[in-house]
């Protein structure tokens, strides 16, 4: 039993500040919350029942200590109702804003007094509170019709910043990938990256960690937590507030110092953490590890039927420290046999403007043992390329065993295509470049199979 | 009167190799001519009419000299198809492939002795030929249906190849910026980067130019001609074969050296020749550019609703060199009166979740003079921003006369506000970062007004 379990898997939550309707705040909560499978406590004194659940006028009234309790009162009021949940929940998400990011630093201790007193754990305050689908748990305080969540998964996002959170949660759901916890966690007076990288090693439905992080409390436990949870698991780390303005807006953001980046990144290299360098570049690999499971080596072979797209994923290859190894004679001998004259039987595989979708496979078959990871390109403007290149391709990553990224640029068809690979797991990406990216991924935190 | 006019602006056409098909890419190219004003020759020995028009038997058939002619024949009919436009033809596409690109540069040489000797000038071989809506002139081999064609506009979209010049295309339709002339060209025995750019200082329709190179033949020329678009519009070169197996990819693609890209980086940088990293900076500065005319100054002013967002797109400003200064005292305190208490009023400007659509509008307002670009960062999840934003930035804009960019966060209206402000000539972006380096491309190619 972790610490943080009555957090992420609450059997009884309580709500501070429900409301009955969904245009108030803690009426969107409320009506995330009954998905939720646990008992549910809404407080307000107002009413007698919320949304069909019955309500309750004070804290004092809920009949037994909840796991969770949620608070999403002014900053003033917090305090007492926090004193109120002593010795009756084990966590306590505050929500409510109007803390050290407005300069109340004193109100912001004495609840970080509080919780220390009273020895529950205190997510926040400001922020935006957690998403657990695999156990129909949502306590966000936005409405679904405007942030679509992604679906279950195996991904995990932790953010200080609920809106990198929710950035992050809705360019996911675009890209198909899936989550098994997101939570952003403010201010955090207490519960902070390494607590969460912590329990997120022991996590079975976590597969792959990505990170969103303006400061950091405690250098070396977040250190020896990245370390501990990079060796078992991917994680991806976006350090924000770089550069002089950036960690002056961090600062008034969440009332925490950004810190030196410098030292921030010479560390993270020196430890193996792996850092992305913006919101893009951790889409692209949080995406392609939602997807296909990480593996060793760095040859890459791309396989595209645009001459100049292929170049530039051979250029972000290199810049990526990847290999484009040619191919070897005799297997170059055979493509030469299947393929006509003007194919150029290279890496990049150049199937030209006159390709056929079954050419991707044939050279997928020939080159499949050769290779640690894969880059196909198709651009569809070209007739030789129809839907069938989605299954055709998806049938062959069945028995791959590697990973495969894709790009397919551009068209008419585009859209059709990218449904069927992304279905057949394969990530689809609207650059070149973005695509190597994504398969860096996949090859950076893989490990030679013993 | 310049010696490409014919080419980029004929009156006459003759196409060799046209088809009655349009599963036939002569047939395609055919469809595609249609929309064109001027006289149109097809070439066909087995046809008298194809899709309505005229066919001729021969090239010596054609009634009288033609602007440009299109040759989509086999490779080694080539040199014949050539000699017989000898004083009927003033500028010649060569579409076909087969010739250095898979080791036949003895035919490749032909064909450029060819042309000297004929004196007109030839594009191609192995290339995609042009694109000019202005003109109605489409002599691309691939169909609308698979290409959606960018609009009128004022971006020159110039590639040596095809594939990225038609992934750019797409792109830049879907990004809804417009183009003055697209042109593939290909192998590049004759028309090269150079003789574009020469071509393009003079031309009125184009204001910005956007280049893909893999090699420069005539460095000294490139330079040159380079240095002198840059001065008269924004230019922006994305240069590959910049690894060993990018070069190594590139060459055969194209059959020319891509030669040592430090060298080719070293002397962009000393000449002021703008080099973007890749594809989708490319895309991201040529939407910017499409959108709005360039000015000056590095003062941005950021404007978001979401405090993590900000500080990425600070730290994006640091490393493009952009400065994100703090706001003057006085308006800070103006600011202040108009927002409640818990709005960060810095730079960023953070408007937090409790925003609503009109103060994206009041900060512009008080802001719009102190700062030479801005950064708008809408993260929709939350009530208080609504599809009227797209209207109320729209009118804010109208006014503003100065670099606006926008990043709109995924959600359920995402959509909507991106298509109200890009109509409004503000673009958006998918990411706070991209944004910046949109803003970036409008401030780094702009003149102190005099």
């Amino acid at each position: 039993m972790n610490a943080l379990d009555p957090l992420f898997a609450p059997r009884s939550i309580a709500l501070i500040g429900a409301s009955h309707s969904e245009m108030k705040l803690g009426g969107v909560v409320m009506k995330n919350l009954l998905g939720f499978n646990g008992m549910l406590y809404p407080v307000n004194p107002k009413y007698d029942e919320l949304m069909g659940v019955k309500a309750f006028a004070e804290v004092s009234d809920i009949p037994q200590p909840v796991d969770l309790a949620l608070i999403l009162r002014p900053a003033q009021e917090v305090p007492g109702i926090l004193k109120e949940f002593r010795g009756k929940a084990k966590c306590v998400i505050v929500m409510s804003s109007g803390f050290a990011e407005v300069g109340e630093t004193g109100l912001q201790d004495e609840v970080r007094r509080i919780g220390e007193e009273a020895g529950f754990r205190i997510v926040g305050p400001n922020c935006m509170g957690l998403y657990n689908p695999h156990r129909k748990l949502d306590t966000f305080f936005l409405p679904p019709s405007r942030l679509h969540r992604p679906k279950r998964g195996n991904v995990a996002v932790i953010s200080q910043s609920g809106a990198i959170l929710s950035c992050l949660l809705g360019a996911m759901k675009e890209a198909r990938a899936g989550v098994s916890k997101a939570i952003g966690y403010g201010n955090a007076v207490d519960v902070a990256e390494s607590d969460l990288f912590e329990y997120l090693v022991g996590d079975d439905k976590t597969e792959v960690v990505v990170s969103y992080v303006e400061s950091v409390r405690d250098g070396r436990r977040f250190v020896q937590s990245a370390r501990e949870l990079s060796e078992r698991k991917p994680l991806l780390v976006l350090k924000s507030g770089k550069g002089a303005s950036g960690q002056a807006a961090a600062f008034s953001h969440t009332g925490r110092l950004a810190g030196r980046y410098e030292v921030f990144h010479s560390i993270a290299a020196q430890w193996g953490i792996r850092e992305v360098a913006d919101f893009d570049e951790l889409l692209d690999a949080a995406k392609a590890l939602a997807y296909q499971r990480p593996s060793a080596g760095g040859r890459v072979c791309i396989i595209t039927n645009g001459g100049g797209s292929g170049v530039l994923a051979a250029d972000e290859c290199m810049r990526q420290g990847l290999q484009v190894p040619s191919i070897a004679e005799e297997i170059r001998d055979r493509l030469h046999h299947l393929f006509p004259d003007f194919f150029v039987v290279n890496n990049p595989v150049d199937l030209t403007a006159q390709v056929k979708d079954k050419d991707y496979v044939a050279a997928l078959g020939e080159l499949r043992d050769e290779y640690d990871g894969f880059v196909i390109i198709a651009l569809p403007n070209v007739f030789g390329i129809t839907e069938n290149l989605g299954a055709l391709l998806a049938s062959a990553k069945a028995g791959l065993g590697r990973p495969i990224v894709a790009h397919i640029a551009e068209s008419g068809i585009t859209g059709k295509i990218r449904n069927l690979l992304e279905r057949a797991g394969i990530p689809v990406y609207a650059s070149p470049e973005r695509a190597v990216r994504g398969l860096k991924a996949l090859l950076s935190h893989g490990r030679v199979a013993k």
